[in-house]
């Protein structure tokens, strides 16, 4: 959705329209890749993971944190939504570790360890009226910027700031829900327990992209989250007003 | 000296040290050129203005507002300086108004209006410990970014903070101060009046790049600046403590 202004639009409509406190985490991987292919950095992946060297972590720093970050805060400023987009190293907002090279050296990627998110800050953001939109960048308070997944920042988010808030977590992507049929776009599961989870993990019915989400979903619930919500960013009303998507419990 | 990190670096470490509530304003010109350059993006310039073409304007956001403001963010984490990065569309902080066309169409270009910076939220940033890096970038609440000269910004932001704050306004740059022989690196002025300025300005004693930053720095001094000093990035702390630099009086 990010990739595509037209749609951007009205999600962000939709985003600033929710009458409640409120945090964006995004990514940009498409946009970084084709910037990335005019530049000639070439983007590695090892299972979805891009690797991320010297020229790659310039690369997302400049896309998702400048780019992708600053257009989107100025589109939500027009709707009267005053936002304030950050990475990770802002106001120390995200620290995290280098990941540990064992077999694979996936480069300059962070990991976030528990506990580890200073909920200072972010309610001085939040309780200040301010909306933060966090591109999904962190660092590691050694003068290094990480690349970070985004689901997994808003899950980590979602989990520190259970301690000062009752969160509502909404993961958006291109589907309507977990498909129990990825070429059955109506085969939604309404709500999704770890049992079940489990069991559809092993007939191989659910697609591998998913997997990633489903399992930030469950661990966020396990760890004080209200909410989880799987669903379409075309019906972002609908994930927060628990009609569409897949429900996580 | 921001094009070079081992310039930067010790630029950052003399910034950090700096034992007072600060800001950090800055541009990032020639990188945003190089880089320019690879994407096919040429920058086209009028009296030393970059005209800011929608292809411009995403180059700066991300080579400005993305590349440069998070390594210094990231830089000055590791330094122990609660730093946070932001442009004038984060949280509202600078609105402009993009710059009406005369004979010039300067594109994607904004101009500060006297009175529009809101200082509410800068308190919050400054009095809660945050460093704010700003990016020389500001929006029209209309859903763009836009260019700013950096200068122009620290001079706007100086004056506006000065109903809250003691302000001290340092221009930075690659040359001791003002020189009355652009050939002689030693002939720098200590203190500079309006009148010598205009008297050295007739006899073309000054080289043209400097004109803009010394009438910024006039016009800080007379809406209520406290002090404002133009000298080398290289002893920012000479600069801080009026021993180097040339001091507007």
């Amino acid at each position: 959705m990010i990739d595509d202004e037209k749609s951007l639009h009205p999600f962000l409509q939709s985003f600033s329209s929710i009458n409640k406190k409120k945090v964006l985490v995004h990514g940009g991987g498409k946009i970084a890749t084709s910037i990335g292919d005019k530049l000639n950095i070439q983007s590695k992946y090892i299972d979805g993971r891009r690797i991320t060297d010297d020229d790659a972590i310039d690369l997302v720093t400049m896309v998702y944190g400048g780019l992708i970050n600053k257009k989107i805060v100025a589109m939500l400023q027009s709707l009267k939504c005053n936002a304030i987009g950050i990475c990770g190293a802002d106001a120390n907002s995200i620290e995290a570790v280098k990941r540990p090279v064992k077999t694979i050296d996936y480069g300059w990627v962070g990991d976030i360890e528990p506990g580890k998110i200073d909920t200072n800050i972010w309610q001085v953001f939040i309780d200040n009226g301010l909306v933060p939109v966090v591109a999904s960048l962190t660092h590691d308070r050694e003068g290094h910027i990480l690349n970070t997944n985004a689901d997994t920042i808003a899950s980590c988010l979602a989990v520190a700031l259970s301690s000062l808030y009752e969160v509502h977590l909404v993961f958006c992507f291109e589907k309507d829900g977990v498909l129990t049929d990825v070429n059955d776009a109506k085969s939604v599961i309404a709500e999704l327990n770890n049992d079940v989870y489990q069991s559809l993990k092993k007939e191989k019915k659910l697609f591998a992209g998913i997997l990633p989400k489903i399992d930030n979903a469950l661990d966020a619930i396990k760890k004080g989250v209200r909410d989880v919500v799987i669903g379409n960013s075309e019906n972002l009303t609908g994930l927060v007003n628990n009609k569409s998507g897949t429900k996580i419990i």
